[in-house]
């Protein structure tokens, strides 16, 4: 069966699942776009055949010919849209974030329960990596990997961009850009919540652009106990690193370099680290997109208030995470 | 534009294609099945809804709703199935070996020059492998990993392979099926010809089969000068591990590990190995069946007969490769 | 010049120590041993041609035949062994720690200064490792290794035993025998003092001996601004395994593993994580020690206390440094 | 004991291991230097209180205040200075090679027996690296590294120089003075003779010396069927990189890079490749120096002459190894 795919926002993440769904993925078509910038919608449909443009995004969640709806809008735009294609009982895939606070995330989830079916899955891709998922199966006991590590106590990760851009790129961004993909991230690696956060402010890199703390040090609590630590670096310069290690009773699990090849040239031996979030995910969005169908929850807004709050208090905040209606228990 | 793809042969590799096809790949759909074991092409075709099961090959080729054929039958039928569909004027993808010996494979390139047409793709993985295509361009000089390391002079390789059939595979059959894959992806790599293949041969492994000379060193010398060495140790139990470093002036480029993450337990921390070939190059297979419209020449049965008299007579064997038609030209 | 060392307290560290001094260095012998334990110091004795047994420290520190003294008894007993070798103007290598608490340190600074004299350093080997003085080449620009990294802003530390003794090791030794080699180390990597320190305290490690919170995560802040978080886990079973990577505005540099050889076997492949201290810095034990005459300053337990106080509190503690005064001054 | 050892030959490694015996090692001093430069033997001996400088060889070896002697001068003055310390009866240490030709290192073992002590040691230091060292471990079933790896088929090898000398570097010595650390190396490893050696001409680096086929791949065959290639490239610009994988029936082993720190900068990871042989293997030096009592046989050179045989000739030479007499049974 092939899946009519509707996408609001067309920039460059819009315009890249397109490629993917018209080009890498089995089973789906781009009928019908929609952008605020109506040029760029038609430049986009015009390569597409078949695909009709639309002037609004409810005019597009209206069509008969989309089955489904891809939000790769701005995130203010998202609550509305979301909860249009949710109103026409329609699944919608948003990137994240679903949106910029936790009210409007909880008035997405309420609408979804009021329907009666999972329609909203987010944009964190993370849980398709090969390396998480291979890291998960470790500490599920799932990969022979993973043989008698014991419980997980503690994380590490770095999530290190190298640069952001000169202007309008905040502080708190760090948080809700970037550090909501671990955000998500461990609280499906642990499965569990996140119940407290707080933010350490490092000495700031020179670097980094006017009035920009940068880095970071993101603190989670985890329900269970476990403690992650997560440097997020948003000017490091030197590449796009992604790493993390969690910590269990008997032993550790890491992600590994993505090298695809070492070189030895120079007096130096080693490999290459991804210049940017495509070249580091490009196969994890892939296999996202493919999995749609399979709904996954919403999540993370919470946690992002309450880091955000810690940021702007310098305290410890703990999370509160609306009860978990056993609509969304796994 | 969907291609209806018919496969001969849906054996292990058979099936694993039309899993390919109809679950992963683009553009693709499988719309006819012939096997000698006709049980078996009935129950594959059975899940794959409006595929027609033929009793001969020769009836799959001819089938109407059939735009191109995926060869992978035992290699001995793969001479008369290969020239069928050029005959045809159908595209045809043939597992490795195209076949058995030179001479059929000529006989295959003589039909397709007759038909004015390049048809026929053979099915060598790793030159759609992302590590040896990072390794080509460096190489090339067309990645910054490359940079300035001067002409290629030598190339290591390992294939070992964790085990074989107790019987029926012989030492011939390490050259034929393992090393084919080496003698192609060098042609690609070093953009040559091989000139001449020495066979030497190490101690024997104890847990190799009766009669079975494993591992062995295939040396293999590239037109332009560049030697390669090749281990081949099909029995080598701990895993599937392909290895390989061109040796360049002033650098060399080698094939990192693939394990996604590292693990630190009881006083090792570490990588996996591979299990098997389709756990090393799953992807490889699909971005090769993927791109396989954009043909690709047919090569190396030439220097697998040299490797084999080399391997016969203990002597280093000049390979007499047939003039490259112009049409071969790449 | 042959250096003629006394020796207090024979036990492991103290043996290991005498094993260096007579088989492994040069410039060095033992003439005297002193121990608690008058049998074990027999013993040990017997087998050092011309060496002395003393039945007290203080005896020992008045020798004429002894030239310096090495103190290994256990740590309470260090600050009145320690001032009597200062008294007698008799240079002293004391394993760490140099006292259990900050003023007993003190009143030892105070000593040194009023002897007019350098005398005392303290056995930190962790300055001595290869793997630390690369790393602080490269932050010190003193390497190729560390070309533009820019300003160090983050240190990540782990800290890993596989085991301490079930009973009598103490959630405050962490820190004080653990943790006391990272707050020597950063002071050294850094060049600057420790201003504050925070514990926290992760999910216990269900193998914990009773009583101990295994594993805690310390964070120190240097004067310069950038923060330190410090794994401790003694409980950890997989290996001794201390790692580190400092974070730089423009790149990091990280200790590698030390395993000499890679394993391929039963489908891993990687390599060794040392079993204990001994294994992972005995070469920085024959640095130290060879260099014991090159003095250094003592230091650490000022942070020793805040970080206890922030172990007890929870809160994070400023660290009170008493100001370094101008003999100190490096 | 102080072994008082007489230095013929001061150049840059005869320096070297002076430095080695008075700064770093433990047991051994230096009384004598000979130099065929006087001036410079004499330099050498300003810095050494109470050596004296001999105007001969023969002089030094004669003197009582010389236990031992230290051959550092070149290849060729070898033969007749190792044969008077034989004569003199004092144990000598001799840097590689031993003698340039077989018929002299049969004299030399000839003049061992006749004299009834194993009184020459040549310079591998290899035997005494770290890495090595845990190789052989490993294969000897000696460390938990190697458990169960099963017997050893295959080496390869990889000796890579940055440069040599624009001329008077000969394709000869690559042999000589290149592989015979690879000679020696493996007879230890594997604990069997070379019985056969053959030479393979690769592609030469454009960067070599006019006249210096560079690089080699040489193979050696070991008395019990396992095989060892060696690839030679003594102009390889990059670093000075030694590097060994043992494939054994169910298991590999190689060397680990030896860099102390992974750095992460400019869209790489990796590390650092030594400069030098100095640089590489200064520890094995040590520890070599250090065993120098503990005596090592003599060997090598019958070796080197099957393998210049094979690079003049093209073909395979069998090793004609003089048998080993009950006196050189270790």
């Amino acid at each position: 069966m092939n899946v009519r795919v509707g996408v609001i926002g067309v920039g460059m993440i819009g315009q890249d699942h397109i490629r993917r769904i018209t080009q890498v993925l089995t089973g789906g078509s781009v009928t019908a776009v929609n952008d605020v910038d109506a040029a760029r919608a038609g430049q986009v449909a015009a390569v597409l055949p078949g695909a009709s443009v639309h002037a609004t995004a409810q005019g597009l969640i209206a069509d008969g010919n989309v089955d489904a709806v891809l939000v790769a809008s701005w995130g203010p735009a998202h609550e509305e849209q979301v909860l249009a294609a949710i109103g026409a009982g329609k699944p919608v895939f948003c990137e994240k974030p679903l949106a910029p606070a936790s009210d409007a995330c909880l008035r997405i989830m309420d609408a979804e329960m009021a329907a009666g079916r999972r329609l909203v899955q987010v944009g964190f891709m993370r849980r398709y990596d090969a390396g998480y998922r291979a890291m998960k199966a470790a500490l599920d006991g799932a990969s022979s990997e993973g043989d008698g590590l014991g419980a997980p106590l503690l994380m590490h990760c770095a999530h290190r961009n190298p640069s952001v851009p000169d202007y309008g790129f905040t502080t708190d961004m760090i948080i809700s850009d970037s550090a909501v993909h671990e955000m998500d991230l461990v609280r499906w690696l642990f499965g569990e919540e996140i119940v407290a956060a707080s933010v350490l402010t490092p000495r700031r890199a020179g670097q980094a652009p006017d009035g920009l703390q940068d880095p970071l040090i993101l603190l989670l609590e985890m329900a269970g106990g476990a403690l992650v630590d997560d440097e997020l670096f948003v000017s490091a310069r030197y590449g796009y690193d992604v790493r993390g290690e969690v910590v269990c009773e008997t032993g550790t699990v890491a992600l590994a370099d993505v090298s695809e090849v070492t070189v030895r040239a120079q007096n130096r031996y080693g490999g290459r680290v991804p210049v940017d979030w495509r070249d580091r995910f490009i196969r994890a969005y892939d296999a996202e997109l493919q999995e749609w169908l399979n709904a996954v929850a919403a999540g993370g807004a919470a946690v992002t208030d309450a880091a955000l709050e810690a940021l702007r208090t310098g305290q410890r905040t703990a999370v509160s995470m609306p009860e978990r209606p056993e609509f969304y228990a796994k």
